[in-house]
């Protein structure tokens, strides 16, 4: 399985480490609110779409081990909301907007709207 | 506790027989996306939606047992998504709308939508 929206040239860019992503067509509402659900993964959400672009992993200070942050990763990854590609040594994380767009229109948008007015409201999630 | 958004008089109604509600500033976004995140409660949740008004629990036809039902009506309470108020002796589900609008503007809309174009996408949820 190809991430829909990953170029082919990752491929050879990653001698071969390609990561699983859902096809568009294999992506599911309920599987993106569980993958949303959780207050670390929405905060790795919110500062990609702040970041409006590809960040690595080590870039998001998580009060986490990094066993749970990889964690974390995979679930986005396999709800079809981020794509993880490897450019060399490093893992790269960008949201799959276009996609979540053309699938749940607003969706996205929404959720980190909501997410981000409770932030201002009751504090930064733990 | 008392819903935010629950007539006094249901309290008289009920007989003492009230349901404990989120308060609105209790609302948390990922518990929210936590309850959309389920096919059935999903399913609720468009099914009220559709309704425009309240439904007494034997009005969905769950393909789950009586307790299963049971526990997603109250994940759907307790994360402040419906409200269930005993009137007699029927328990009457509405989602609140007005609540979850202005915590989270377009949140919910958004969700019904991304849901409603699933099933005509895939087919109605299992």
């Amino acid at each position: 399985m190809t991430p829909a929206s990953a170029p082919a040239a990752s491929t050879a860019e990653a001698g071969g480490r390609v990561l699983d992503h859902p096809a568009l067509d294999e992506i599911r509402i309920e599987g993106v609110l569980h993958a949303l659900s959780d207050p670390m993964r929405l905060r790795i959400v919110r500062e990609l779409a702040a970041a409006e672009g590809e960040l690595t992993c080590s870039r998001f200070e998580l009060p986490v081990s990094k066993s749970t942050s990889t964690h974390h990763f995979r679930v986005l990854r396999e709800s079809g909301i981020i794509q993880q590609i490897y450019r060399g040594t490093a893992k790269m994380n960008g949201l799959r907007r276009d996609d979540l767009e053309a699938l749940f229109p607003g969706l996205l948008d929404s959720v980190l709207g909501a997410a981000n007015r409770q932030v201002r409201r009751v504090g930064e999630d733990r």
